[in-house]
């Protein structure tokens, strides 16, 4: 397992790159312009060869980073099939599976600060992007999108041991990394039920009564990108 | 690998579970015993078998625990060398190398806080009880025990990637993990150079200033124990 974090020092934005020991090819999430040469040094002192550029959510200095990226290394470019931008080689969505090398990432869905919001799991860790940071979920996040997105994330973290760790998009009050055990706890998220039942215990918090009926359709909606025979199969290279 | 965190709720001490999920065997580290109904309910309910009970430092909780994993699991207690007490089963010392199925951890003696205290280093991740904690080294921890212990750990952490993950022996501000790259920022150690310049660099915090002259004994004695044939040979199981 080849890992590193870069923290750009100006804005505290945090990329990463995973790279597969056996057969060196590489994926990076989350490169912006600022830490370009930090990544690409990485890649050659290492002996790297980037496959895939992937990226928690859009933004215009990832799209920069992605450009030159591609440009450099022939990888290609991955976001979430909302993102129509022409520059994106693979439209991805809720439960694909890349591959790099020898490893593989799931990729997960996680719509909230921005609807193409994407988190990716990879061995005993999870980059959550502006999904989950540090000290939970982003602060200018509320109401109903506040408590979709904690129902999502009750659901999905679930699935997980909860010394899962969780690597955020930006470092917040010195601190860079934490914990599926330590998001639950602080965010009062607790364990076990289901999204739709969560989501009925919260509905005190919407402004919008009537989502406490929406856990049904979530419940009934669960399954809906499940994998099929010749349905939602995996995005491989 | 199977890795499991255990913290007591009352105390906030903090156990660990290590695993190898082929052959199933398991070691622990600083279980006490308000941890033993969770630890033997979690080695249970995975099928792992206990080979190896270890400390990070010794105190009367660990040895009570220990008593009971003997008992149960028919387990061997192991302790750093400077322990006389009649229970240990075997002795370790720094850059011992201890197996259990097809994983491995390598000691590390970290005296500062105690004599006996042991750092454990298991692939990306180190435990260092009550040698680092979350906020950095331990707040009773004063004078040259600190330097020296700093200068120790300058050296040791040179040895690991900055995204190696720190895990202490007791929760702190509700935080259970931390990194190298973190606790370089927060206590300013720095990095490169060897730990005989940093003794000779931080000297100025001694009562006694001749320590500085003490980096030359530090160079002298740094490679006393090296492997070398038929000495310091790894304690295997």
């Amino acid at each position: 397992m080849i890992f590193r974090q870069i923290c750009s020092e100006k804005e505290g934005s945090l990329a990463y790159i995973l790279g597969d020991p056996i057969t060196r090819e590489a994926v990076v999430i989350d490169v912006a312009e600022t830490h370009l040469p930090a990544v690409e040094e990485f890649l050659r002192s290492r002996g790297l060869q980037l496959r895939l550029i992937l990226v928690t959510h859009w933004n215009v200095s990832h799209e920069k980073a992605a450009e030159t990226l591609r440009e450099n290394w022939g990888a290609r470019l991955a976001a979430h099939e909302s993102v129509d931008a022409a520059s994106v080689d693979m439209r991805i969505r809720d439960e694909d599976v890349l591959y790099f090398g020898e490893e593989s990432l799931r990729v997960f869905h996680t719509p909230g600060r921005t609807p193409c919001a994407l988190t990716y799991a990879w061995n005993d860790r999870l980059f959550t992007g502006e999904t989950i940071l540090v000290r939970g979920l982003h602060p200018k996040l509320r109401g109903q999108a506040k408590v979709r997105l904690l129902a999502r994330l009750h659901a999905l973290l679930e699935r997980f041991p909860e010394e899962t760790l969780l690597y955020p998009g930006a470092e917040n009050q010195g601190r860079r990394l934490s914990s599926i055990e330590e998001f639950r706890r602080r965010s009062q998220l607790g364990t076990g039920g289901d999204s739709a039942g969560f989501l009925q215990r919260y509905s005190h918090l919407l402004p919008n009564k009537n989502v406490a009926k929406q856990g049904e359709k979530v419940r009934a909606e669960k399954n809906l990108h499940r994998y099929g025979p010749g349905k939602n199969v995996p995005a491989s290279l």
